[in-house]
């Protein structure tokens, strides 16, 4: 098994900013690296950062090339990293790809907290991942939807089955 | 969807004894709690504890006991947590059981430890269970394996296709 | 010994926000608090929360309400957490209180996050608090400053001696 | 200010075995070197590893070569990590050095665990270390002590004034 995780930004890989007087976080280093680095791996995979963007700054323009990038990529297997926020709107704009299972996911709490659930969730997104041929799916709170049959609670905040 | 999680001891849950001059780990309270109560599970999950022990000190009257639980408990989406070195053999007793997916999982480093693997590999074995419905299956090194499918290599510790 | 522990908030404090959307850090409970949980602590320590601020938004009034309450406390062992960019000026502001040994500090990275200073700081300053007697003292970079012969360098963020 | 740190094993540094059926724990790298490189230090230091033994099984050859360590060393601040267990001998026994401020420390949980106390207490020795100029001391459960005035108690563990 070979898998290609893409790092668009979000919650899982926010850090606290380097520069004096920092006030937001900063979209920094793919998590998923940090997380695999501890994972024993029995698979292969590479790391591409696409873009490093909160998801409600994702246009329609970095959808483009996350698409052209999946469809000229030879990978079968992807894993997206990917702000919560428009997660579902990415997955479902992406739709399937013939020969490709695609899981998008991400972190309520940055990889870099003590109580984060970002490696959790990447295991999650990899046993997905494992068992899917083809389709895109999104895994968020321990459970994996088809990406057009989920929605975000908007009190909640939690992806529940449409 | 409601997961049934099974402790039976394991490196994922060894702890540090409370006791002075304490030399070796103790198995302690199922790891699986901690992870879970950072994970904004969006399913329902009860935590039994069967045994806690090396696995290399489970015996045939434990196997019995993990086997009879399942059989007659009435989950159909079911966790196993075990240590690695018998981990293999548990899961081929066990066997197939019509109408219950079951996926065993454990960790080469304690889930107390920070840079321990026990979120990942919790996660890799719940994104299975969300998409098999019979079958026993192995999660370890990032990977979902048929029990009856997978070998530990002795060299390296890894978990491989057989 | 007994330690007074005041928190007035700052990057040590800082932890993810719970709101949807959250772009910023909020200053949410005292770090000192989970910091000492962990420390098997000999001494006996109250914890206080006096304010929850960035240290750029600590006005004059703050640092009022802070010295009213340093000087009708009975407490001689003072700790205090603070954000560092205005830590120097509120322990100038304070100055010496006789009989009153007190220690600011804080952190460079949140101690909710997995690579913090904070544990380390917060055992700096209670070492300084071990030893000292009276004065107002600043731990800062693992070292224990005099707080009107230290400066903050604004190049590199490190506090130096003056 | 520089310090000399001398790692001599104990619960400190142990870490989880990489070794197939690894049982008990095993004393490894310097956990003073992980923590540091997260503390931003203002001052000078270097690590030296004279032993790595579970301070139970500490010898007086030991003991004679760290005495002789420091008595030939130039340095004039340094911070001894120990197993508690006989971390109080071990100080009596280097007992006061002329023109040497030394502290020892270790920690009841190791460092590699998500609630160890280890940073914490290497921070507290550090404080110490900033304020003394001559002695041999221990920073023990957040309270730093002079080396002839302590002791440990059997049933708590705690080290506790004499």
């Amino acid at each position: 098994m070979k898998i290609l995780i893409i790092q668009t930004g979000g919650t899982i890989d926010k850090d606290y900013p380097k520069t004096n007087n920092g006030y937001a976080f900063e979209i920094n280093e793919p998590a998923s690296k940090r997380i695999l680095e501890n994972a024993f791996p029995g698979f292969e995979y590479e790391i591409v950062s696409l873009f490093r963007k909160d998801s409600q700054e994702i246009t329609r323009e970095d959808r483009d090339k996350l698409k052209s990038y999946l469809l000229n990529h030879s990978a079968d297997k992807i894993l997206i990293t990917h702000g919560s926020d428009t997660l579902i709107e990415t997955a479902q704009f992406v739709g399937n790809i013939s020969g490709k299972a695609i899981v998008l996911t991400g972190a309520f709490i940055p990889e870099r907290f003590t109580n984060s659930d970002a490696a959790f969730n990447i295991g999650v997104a990899i046993g997905a991942l494992n068992l899917m041929h083809e389709g895109t799916f999104i895994a968020m709170n321990g459970m994996v939807f088809l990406a057009n049959r989920v929605e975000k609670n908007a009190n909640t905040g939690m992806f529940e089955k449409q």
